[in-house]
């Protein structure tokens, strides 16, 4: 049997308040058996670039990270952010090591080629080093990835977390058993978005189709929704959504997806 | 015999000019055996302290780290220069893996205590846990260090980054035979400043009395050669002085310093 193995993503209101980010790290460090912590970087990034003078430049409402942006991403995503969960962690007995894709060469992607738009120093993952993050798992690391990736010939390039999460879940899901948790702002998948605790308990491939037509599940939701089965079609056993509460022992009230 | 270890601690200049960076980071991509480099953060983070607005603040000529001037520190040394760092040496393909001292629990410090003046968030090193650097550089990894510590609970802390190499080679020369190497922009202690040849090639206890005494080592020398000697008083084999030439494969102009 392939032990087990928790990879949690997190979102940018739990990291942007400093309280959820504690009450989620107790959570996480309580939390048994391998786990794998991905984190975006919030408003942060977008704050600190404002005040260095750096403004988010975007194109048909998607963001371009040219070289200054990847330099605010790089100090926001892997500098403040990262080191200051790694320290909480640490201060929880959880003996977590902050990662860049860099790091221990753990995700390499190809800068994405310009077609109609170019979006700048955005990396597309090519592969997950399994091997390397294995090593620090058995080292009894607990690997804290933030969502930067690099091209293996010394570039740096700035990766969706959402996609980091699941290809890190697939890469490690040969090894071991894998669940992908996606922890955010809301109780899971909700029937109707002004009623928080409409969480519709189950998903698979069946019900979202039709729950799609139905226009239940739509917008933000659809790409995640679409990075879930991904990850489920590429045999991660199990993905979980919801808010940090699902971290919880007794945790009933999130959504399960699977095939 | 104990296997052998090399700790590099590079400084400012050489982090500041990205050719002389890159011609280091080749050639400590290529030194055998196991190795740890220690960075500085250099300059950049008075730069980017000013861009956003956050002027380095001096009480006696001695820098104070506020909470924002650490921000500026976590962002720049533990982000932009260490993630940098590390995706050049995957490109000269050295399996590199950076780290702060709150990363793998590495290295714990006290805030300095107040005493006539409030240093702010400045960390003393009490214990660097060799365990788990050995246990990274056992997988075969490549620790780069930042100079950045962390308190156990929670805190981040600005430290020297001459005193985590040489701690860091204390607590590894128990189990590894540590050569500690301080690489910066001259070719070694030099007996007449404007002579950048006039390296002095062999330092021990008695001499450096000696070269004390007639003031030929003196102002920024002092500290890092107290450094050296208190390395070298805790178990450090070898302690070395010089430019980046002195990581080359026939190097013979730096300086070695001995009890």
């Amino acid at each position: 049997m392939k032990p087990k193995l928790s990879i949690i993503k997190i979102g940018g209101n739990i990291i942007e308040e400093q309280e959820s980010l504690s009450q989620f790290l107790r959570l996480f460090a309580q939390l048994g058996g391998n786990k794998v912590l991905v984190h975006g970087g919030g408003k942060r990034a977008t704050e600190i670039g404002k005040r260095i003078g750096i403004e988010s430049k975007m194109v048909d409402g998607r963001r371009i990270t040219d070289a200054k942006s990847l330099e605010v991403a790089v100090m926001v995503y892997a500098g403040l952010v990262n080191k200051n969960i790694v320290a909480q962690l640490q201060g929880n007995n959880c003996n977590s090591i902050g990662l860049s894709g860099a790091d221990a060469n753990a995700i390499i992607a190809v800068k994405r080629p310009v077609s109609t738009i170019d979006f700048g120093f955005v990396g597309d993952v090519r592969v997950v080093n399994a091997e390397s993050i294995s090593k620090l798992l058995n080292a009894e690391f607990v690997p804290v990835f933030c969502a930067l990736t690099h091209d293996g010939h010394g570039q740096l390039l700035n990766t969706n977390a959402d996609t980091i999460a699941s290809e890190v879940a697939i890469a490690l899901s040969q090894t071991y058993d894998t669940t992908l948790y996606y922890c955010f702002e809301k109780k899971g998948v909700l029937r109707t978005i002004a009623e928080p605790d409409s969480v519709i308990k189950r998903i698979n491939m069946e019900s979202y189709q039709k729950l799609k037509q139905q226009k239940i599940i739509a917008d933000g939701m659809l790409p995640k929704l679409e990075n879930c089965f991904h990850a489920l079609n590429k045999h991660v056993q199990r993905v979980c959504i919801g808010d940090l509460s699902m971290l919880e022992p007794k945790a009933q009230l999130f959504t399960t997806i699977t095939l």
